[in-house]
């Protein structure tokens, strides 16, 4: 299998899956994801994505029908029909079907299940990454995984276009998050990273980092910070389960960071090692 | 025909058409629509919900493969397939498909079109309506017609647990519009209505009752209110392309409006009339 999709009970290779029309995810883009990385046929942090995973179905009261268990062993099977170990490991579920069109829940109250599995490997860490800033239009609730994400399509489009890996969304100045990532910046030897408000998704590879800091007796704090501060951190930061930390070298084609080598260095060293070993 | 579904040229019942799972909508929502109604089999203000459909794509560089007029030949094509002359005519159409998961826009460009055309009468305008009001929450694209409608889908389960009828979006107490239409005020005499920003959506059914306002002779005020001021109007309406004009008699539960009766009544009047005459 090269890139294995899953519907409601049906896998197959991608090309092969197709959703009904009535899918609440056809008319409103109704439904929640979460995505993680295996390495070695092993699913990294897959508990922590579950566990997110089934808060953003509770927050848009989505009601699931597997156990979380039941939910790790089809995604640990899923994982075992590819070609490679090394795969990016996505799963969603969307609000039912209901064949007449209709903001309100169907009545059919039980979601739909999707999985997606392809070949890919989380990045290289080494290379540093170049960033773009845009001001943060999404709506207010962020703090869930959903799959109404034109603003993160239009926003990732305008990174590649520049030439860049990512933007940096914020509000009125105020550094909120990436569009497929958390952004964090060090200054004078401390962690800088925003609070899990409804303005942010809160990233398990955020809370990796906050964990690894600990660690390292890296002070952390979870506070706001805006553009200004981003420009004059010592460095900067982007995090997600495919990029656990990469530290950018520009910011609106401005140089940034570089100026905290060592704690990124061994930060990146600690969130590796953990990640190598989970996988091992 | 009951329930008619169309997929890049496939056309059936709606429980017979299937997606692939790899069309952009599935993974991000990302896609616009319009709406609107026939009767007698005659599609009502077509070619304002074109332009508007066409507006929405070209705010979000989705590239339709059809012509304004292509596109219509064939949604009067579909209305011509169905049991009955009324119908709800649906269209959308997504950022093309891709089959690994990214971001960014694919770059095979077209956009695919979906229809879905079912029986559907537009709604009496007798009787008065109940709202409930809510923060917006939403983000700030609300000019485009777009498929992540995930804030809209709650507001309307909100306002259906209440035995409501719509839900009134504010932000910060200036009033934005409903879940899934645009609200509006009369008081003095005049009508006032928020203006077409990216607060909201640019209703067909608005600019029918400022035009039918004007012919009328009642002013027409295309600036912001607040909660306050539609507490105290004197009539609170309701527009949307299948509630042409309708009126609300309590809002949170409280009485609200019934002090302009023979506006709403000769503006209803001319509404339904240019609706009976157009798709005669």
């Amino acid at each position: 299998m090269k890139n294995l999709g899953y519907y409601n009970g049906v896998c197959d290779e991608i090309e092969n899956i197709f959703i009904p029309m009535s899918d609440r995810v056809c008319f409103f883009g109704d439904g929640i994801y979460d995505a993680t990385y295996s390495r070695n046929y092993n699913i990294f942090s897959l508990d922590e994505h579950l566990d997110r995973f089934y808060n953003s179905a509770k927050l848009l009261e989505i009601e699931l029908p597997y156990s979380k268990q039941e939910m790790a062993e089809l995604l640990n099977d899923m994982v075992k029909k590819m070609d490679t170990g090394e795969n990016f490991v996505y799963f969603q579920a969307t609000r039912g079907s209901a064949a007449v069109r209709n903001h309100t829940f169907p009545s059919e109250g039980r979601a739909n299940i999707w999985i997606n599995i392809y070949h890919k490997e989380i990045l290289n860490l080494e290379k540093r990454v170049q960033l773009i800033t845009m001001e943060d239009t999404r709506f207010l609730h962020c703090n869930i995984k959903t799959l109404n994400l034109i603003p993160a399509v239009i926003a990732s489009q305008r990174a590649k276009e520049a030439g860049c890996f990512e933007t940096v969304f914020h509000r009125n100045g105020r550094v909120t998050e990436c569009a497929h990532s958390n952004v964090h910046i060090i200054k004078d030897g401390a962690l800088i990273t925003a609070p899990t408000d409804n303005l942010i998704l809160p990233g398990i590879a955020r809370k990796h980092i906050i964990k690894a800091c600990k660690e390292m007796n890296v002070p952390v704090l979870e506070q706001p910070f805006n553009l200004e501060q981003l420009f004059d951190a010592d460095e900067v930061l982007v995090s997600s389960a495919g990029a656990l930390c990469l530290v950018a070298d520009k910011v609106d084609g401005k140089s940034v960071g570089d100026k905290a080598t060592e704690i990124v260095e061994r930060l990146q060293k600690t969130l590796l090692q953990d990640f190598l070993r989970e996988t091992n």
